[in-house]
């Protein structure tokens, strides 16, 4: 098979890090595929972001089910009966899902070379990476190497988020002129119609947007409009 | 969670490889549980010798869905279209499953991490390796690094026949006194009644008993006799 260098994988969860991550993508190779991952979300309106962005941009979408995530661990995003809280120093936020960057990256990089491709994208950051131990770079360099080993493809990981804060991932989305993109993701982790803009999810987007001085294209519920 | 430092997970195929590291494990740590993975195997029979072992031995046996692997890939061991080859140097052997070996010890690595227990044994072996690029210890070592980063937990793998070859892998088992539990483990590609001894796993097989000296306590199908 002929390696696909200009073409590249992106990891979408139908947020704002990965849509920011596809717009970026779109500038940089010639084609881009999107892959998404069930594993139990508590709710599935990010499954359903993905997927209308993906079929706005007329981009081809697999959806992988990896409901063994869920089975194997539990925590806030999976598991209904656990609160979401913020982590602290000591100890790990409780919608960390163990090993799940690191199982979503594996899958993808199969799925990738069955198709010739070496190049993954995806939008962790360590600068807002909230206690999650698999959203650093050492973690990405790493795993990088390993699936090489793994199945002697060259594959390269791209972070453009990295290394920046939520305000210029905002202001990134706005210079590549696709700020509209960002109406249609999820961030919110309690899943109803509208975000609730108090999670710690909705708080660092709402900082982001604040910081860049830039409107956030979707709606949040109206109390919590005070307290931002 | 206090860590389990003297317990194990075993990746626990059914096979005789997984099974010579189990007797080993179970000398060298005071607790041992099994982890199995159904990835679609072209058929149960691993998963069923698995089983029986476990039992036969009173542990903890946990089997793992992952039908993923199969949708992402194809080949001999999930796909019944595909011939099984031998390997060559300029290609992958038919039965190579990408990635396999990396998505089976990132699993383990989760549920072991749920319990507190930091050491994982696997099989693998480079030596033998049919050019399985994921058994070779450069990606064991890559692996374990991957893993401690990505969920801030001790890992150690254990590859007790990483550097063997498969007549003293028998030696091992005569060593530590359980030749017997080989009688239920199962290795042939093809999957019947019998094993073939014909298939690359067969002969690999039957070639280090005969080396070892050692009578194979498994049946295989007559015809085969003298072609062995």
């Amino acid at each position: 098979m002929t390696l696909q260098k200009n073409r590249a994988i992106v990891l979408h969860s139908g947020g704002q890090d990965s849509t920011t991550c596809l717009a970026w993508a779109l500038k940089k190779f010639k084609k881009v595929h999107l892959i998404s991952f069930d594993y139990g979300q508590r709710h599935k309106k990010e499954l359903k972001a993905a997927k209308k962005i993906a079929k706005k941009l007329n981009l081809s979408h697999k959806t992988i089910k990896l409901p063994f995530l869920s089975e194997l661990t539990a925590n806030a995003l999976t598991d209904k009966t656990v609160k979401v809280k913020a982590g602290s120093e000591s100890r790990l936020p409780s919608t960390f899902v163990d090993g799940r960057n690191m199982v979503f990256l594996t899958a993808a990089a199969i799925y990738a070379k069955q198709k010739g491709i070496p190049n993954l994208v995806t939008g962790v950051c360590q600068t807002d990476y909230s206690g999650y131990p698999d959203c650093r770079n050492e973690f990405i360099k790493s795993i990088e190497k390993t699936l090489r080993l793994a199945m002697e493809f060259p594959f390269k990981i791209h972070t453009p988020l990295m290394f920046i804060d939520k305000a210029e991932t905002v202001r990134m989305m706005q210079k590549l002129g696709s700020l509209e993109l960002l109406k249609y993701t999820h961030t919110c982790y309690e899943g109803r119609k509208l975000a609730c803009g108090l999670c710690p999810a909705c708080k660092l987007r709402l900082k982001g947007f604040r910081l860049a001085k830039v409107n956030d294209p979707i709606k949040y519920e109206p109390k919590t409009v005070p307290g931002r």
